[in-house]
């Protein structure tokens, strides 16, 4: 039986812009697991099913529900202990909260700051009051004047980009000749900013974008099929 | 037979400042080998065994010369394989590389500009004029200018730790329940700094400070016992 997952949508319910969820899709995938996606709002609290959080993912593999991503990728790793491996073992494991610790603090950060504006303008119609409000708070600053000097910001966003572009110019992914967990975390965040926006992230010739692009390929081209940009 | 390791050594020669001899400390006592470490200064480039960078870490291992920090953990992971393990396997290697390239395009440049007047103060006496020739040329500037602001710069640095402190808050070490190499290679770069200087760069109730004191009270405090300051 299919697994279910809430996926925050858009406009359009196939356009999937959170970074979380698309980790969430990435290890379902590599565990080779048949998923139903739901597409979610935000404003649509009371339509996840209980326990949540307020926010996806959410999963429903056989009645059990799991939400929260990191949640999620050890539910995964437990119950299919036989399928691929996301982690590679305990330090595996511990290792990759650094990478994701990393997402959260620097490189998630650093993009919503790029993109802010972009996910307002696809958000659903009846999501986009809530978005800009909550944002606008957070920000202290209208959505517009979050991005309006975003291409004087690029080189810096670029240059913090140093870790893992180090580590791609050396070996394939962030877990070695295969991707893993970890890799997902950095691509989901990535993919939801391409999924909403055209700004250029990446230089065309930086191994970031290589390693990218072998991502979006991977699992038959499930993350290259997902309406996006070309960023 | 004891493993013979050139260690950067200052004008005590039992000081010992460089974050990637620091590294090789560790992982050959995680390995529980016996060590022979011979103090080595900027300045000896001829006294190295044969092959070498010109740098230390050099370890000799029964005739066996093996030359950077990395070749060395890959070297004694290969050769001590039924000893505690540097990686945790091969998922463990890929994502260590991530850590180490954060510690070195994040963590050591930081750091460098921190205390790098205070490295040059505990430098031998033969190496102080190659030491702030070579640094002032990479800076541009004087080593004194490097450092003059540098309690203004503190916040930002610590604020940049924040991938490694939200790690540290909720696992013991980065590899996990017990340290390993991807431990080593951060810790390596404090216990640098903290050779060589009484800047206080963490706060006293920072995890990463709390984490910092179980790798200098491991191997029976083996770092905890060499010259340093409190910081």
């Amino acid at each position: 039986m299919a697994i279910t997952l809430y996926d925050l949508a858009g406009a359009e319910a196939d356009r999937r812009f959170s970074p979380f969820c698309w980790r969430a899709r990435m290890a379902l995938a590599h565990k080779g697991l048949d998923v139903e996606p739901v597409p979610w709002r935000f404003t649509e609290k009371d339509k996840l099913p209980q326990p949540n959080a307020g926010r996806v993912p959410v999963i429903v593999d056989g009645g059990q529900v799991v939400h929260d991503s990191t949640a999620i990728a050890d539910f995964l790793e437990a119950r299919y202990p036989d399928d691929a491996t996301l982690f590679g073992g305990e330090s595996g494991r511990a290792l990759t909260s650094f990478v994701q610790n990393w997402t959260e603090t620097v490189l998630q950060p650093a993009l919503v700051g790029l993109v802010v504006l972009d996910i307002w303008r696809h958000a659903a119609p009846q999501d986009q009051a809530y978005f800009r409000q909550s944002r606008e708070e957070r920000f202290g600053t209208s959505l517009e004047n979050v991005v309006k000097d975003r291409e004087q910001r690029l080189p810096a966003f670029r240059d913090s980009l140093a870790p893992l572009r180090r580590t791609l110019e050396r070996q394939k992914f962030l877990a070695g000749e295969a991707p893993a967990y970890a890799d997902y975390i950095v691509f989901g965040a990535f993919q939801w900013a391409r999924a909403i926006s055209d700004f250029a992230l990446l230089a065309a010739d930086d191994p970031v974008a290589a390693w990218r692009g072998r991502l979006l390929d991977a699992f038959g081209g499930l993350a290259r099929r997902a309406p996006a940009y070309g960023g």
